[in-house]
C-alpha cells in the first residue's frame, strides 16, 4: 500500500461503538470505573477490532544501522545490531523471551542493517540501504528511501490483518539508535536538544555531550522541516524507526490497534501521528523509558504509558508486557458478570 | 502455626543469594540494568524460592463484614459482601477472570461475613464472628479474635507452602472496609485522618467528611497503641484485614513472595510489617490504588507498587496483574542469553 493510500484510510475510532462498550462495562458488577484503565484498555481494543478476543498478537522488531553511530555516540559498537538480529533469531535475546511469554508472534526485519544476512525463516529482509549516513553531516537517507521504508512498514500491517493478527507490537534494534530518535523528539516537541537527550545503553556525561552537540549539529546542518514528517525522517531519522513509523500508520490504515514500545518506538510513533493525528486513537503507549526525552514525547502525542519498569531495552520488550495487561483487559470484559447475572445489589 | 511461632521464623532473604542472581542477570546479552525493574522481581523472586519457576500461583480473597458500614460509609449496602462472595464462588468477578488470566488458583475466604455461607468447595470458611462491632463506639474485635484471625492467615501461607504453592497474592472483599483500612494507615504513618481517607467504592464528599469524623472518634475512643499492632487491629481493624496480615506474615514465616494488592491488602501488610520488619523483603507492591491513603502506606512500609492503572477494586485484581510480570521476568531470567553465549560484543 502506497502512503499516501493509507493515509486516506485512517478513520477515527467508532465513537458509538466505544460507548457501547463502556455501557456494557458499567453494568458489571463492580463500582463503576473501578478497574481503572482496563477499561479503557478493553473499550478502546474492542472498538477498534469490534470483537473481544486476541486471535493473535505479532511484535516486529525493526534492525538498521546508524551512521551517526560512526561518531561514537553508544556504549556498544557497531557490529551488535547484526549480532543481536542473529540473537533474535536464535531465539535468545529479551524480545524473545517476552514476546513468548505474551503469547506473542515475533517478526526480525531487516531494514537497514550494515551486515548482509542469508536467508533464514525468522528473518524478513527488507533492507532499504546498509546503514543511514551521518546526519551529522548530511542528511540521513533520501526523502525515496524513507518512503520506502513507510511503505515497508505499512505492508506488514496490511498482511497482519490479512493473517489474522489483533493486536501488533512494535519493536526496535539498532546501535546508535536513541541519537536520530532524540533528534526526531527535539523537532517535534521544539524543547531543548539537551532536554530529550539521554544515556541510551549507558554512555557517560562526556559521550552525552558529545551526541548532544552531534544532534544540534546534524538539526542545523540539515534543517528539516517540522510540518513535513518525511523530511525529518529522511534527514535525521534512521530506517528501523520509519519501518515503525509505517508499521504504525498501516496499523490505523487497516484497524488494528498497535502497542508502541519505548522511545526509539515512540519517535517512529510520532512520525505517523505528524502525517495523521488520527493514527493516536489506535495507539497504547507500552511504558515510560527511563530515557528523558521520552515524557515530552509522550505528551505530545497525547499518549500514557501503559506501565513504567524502569526499562530501556526497547527491542519491543514493554510492548510485550503490555499486550499482556490488554489481554487482561478484555478477559476482565467477557467475564466479569453484570449486576443482575451476579445478584448483586447495586450502589447509590 | 501459632503468631509467636510465625515471627521467630522470619528471616531476611539471603543477600549472597540476590547477588548471585543479579550478577547472572549482568552476563545476560543487554545493556546492564536495562530490563528495570523486571530484574529486580526476577532477583527476590529467586533468592526467595530458590528456583527460578513458578510452579503454582493461589490468590486468597478474604471477606469480612464491619460494624462501622451500619453507619453508612459506603455507596454499597452491607448485604453486597455475601452477594460478592457468591459471585466469586460462581465465577463472575472481576478476580476470577483475572486470576483465570494469571494461572492463579483462587482461595475465598469467610473471614467474618454477616452470613451463614453453606459448605462449598470455592469456600473456605474460617469466620471468626458475623462481622466486626462499630469501631466508632468500641474495638472492632477482641484481641483473642485479632490473634485467632492472623492465626487463620498464617496457617494459610503454611498449607499453601506445603501444596507447591510458589507466589501468593492478597485481596479482600469486605463492605466498609476502606474505612478500618484508612484508620490503620492514620495510626502508623501518624498522618491525619483527612490525608488518607478516600472515597472508596464511590461515595459523596457529605459522606466522605462523615467517614472521617466517624475515623477520627473511633481512633479518639479506642486509643490503639501503635506499638502494639495487634490492638491497633483488634481496636480498629476488620476480619479480612487480619487475615491478610497473618496470610503476610504467614508467608514471609515459610519463605513466600507474596503479592500485595490494593489499599485494603496494604493496610493488612502493614500490620505485618510492624509486627515484624523483615516481613517486607517478601513482599511485591502490585499496583497504587486510587485511593489517596495509599501512597503514604506504600512509603511507610518501603515498597513502590508495580503497576499504576488507576484501579480501586480491591478483591486481589492488581495482585492477579502483578503476578504476570513477575512471572514475565521468570522468563527472561531463563531464557536471555549471555553475551557468551549470544556471541554479542559486550559494551564498555
Amino acid at each position: 500500500m502506497k502512503l499516501n493510500e493509507a493515509l486516506l484510510q485512517i478513520r477515527p475510532v467508532d465513537r458509538t461503538k466505544l460507548e457501547t462498550v463502556q455501557n456494557r462495562i458499567n453494568q458489571q458488577a463492580k463500582p463503576p470505573g473501578s478497574l481503572g484503565r482496563l477499561e479503557e484498555f478493553a473499550t478502546r481494543y474492542i472498538a477498534i477490532r469490534n470483537r473481544d478476543t486476541i486471535r493473535k498478537k505479532a511484535i516486529f522488531t525493526f534492525a538498521g544501522d546508524h551512521g551517526i553511530a560512526l561518531e561514537g555516540v553508544s556504549a556498544f559498537p557497531r557490529e551488535v545490531t547484526p549480532q543481536m538480529v542473529y540473537n533474535f533469531l536464535k531465539g535468545g535475546a529479551a524480545i524473545n523471551a517476552l514476546a513468548r511469554h505474551a503469547g506473542a508472534d515475533l517478526f526480525v526485519v531487516d531494514m537497514g542493517v550494515d551486515h548482509d544476512f542469508a536467508e533464514h525463516p525468522g528473518l524478513i529482509r527488507n533492507k532499504i540501504a546498509p546503514g543511514t549516513a551521518n546526519f551529522a553531516v548530511g542528511p540521513a537517507m533520501s526523502r525515496e528511501q524513507a518512503v520506502a521504508a513507510l511503505e515497508a512498514g505499512i505492508g506488514f500491517a496490511v498482511r497482519a490483518a490479512a493473517q489474522g493478527f489483533d493486536l501488533i507490537g512494535t519493536g526496535d534494534m539498532g546501535i546508535g539508535n536513541t541519537t536520530p530518535s532524540a533528534a526526531i523528539a527535539a523537532v517535534f516537541t521544539g524543547l531543548p536538544v539537551a532536554q530529550v537527550t539521554h544515556r541510551g545503553t549507558g554512555i557517560n556525561d562526556a559521550t552525552l555531550q558529545k551526541k548532544v552537540q552531534l544532534i544540534e549539529q546534524g538539526l542545523k546542518l540539515n534543517a528539516p522541516d517540522r510540518l513535513d514528517p518525511v523530511d525529518v525522517l529522511a534527514k535525521v531519522g534512521g530506517f528501523e524507526i520509519a519501518g515503525i513509523a509505517g508499521l504504525v500508520l498501516g496499523c490505523a490504515a487497516v484497524g488494528l490497534p498497535v502497542v508502541v514500545d519505548g522511545f526509539i518506538s515512540t519517535a517512529g510513533a510520532m512520525i505517523a501521528s505528524e502525517l495523521h493525528p488520527q493514527v493516536c486513537e489506535y495507539l497504547f503507549a507500552a511504558h515510560q523509558s527511563v530515557e528523558v526525552g521520552h515524557a515530552a514525547m509522550m505528551e505530545q502525542i497525547g499518549q500514557r504509558p501503559i506501565l513504567d519498569l524502569q526499562m530501556r531495552l526497547g527491542e519491543g520488550t514493554g510492548a510485550a508486557l503490555a499486550m499482556t495487561l490488554i489481554e487482561a483487559s478484555l478477559c476482565g470484559y467477557r467475564e466479569i458478570a453484570t449486576f443482575g447475572q451476579a445478584e448483586v445489589s447495586e450502589g447509590g
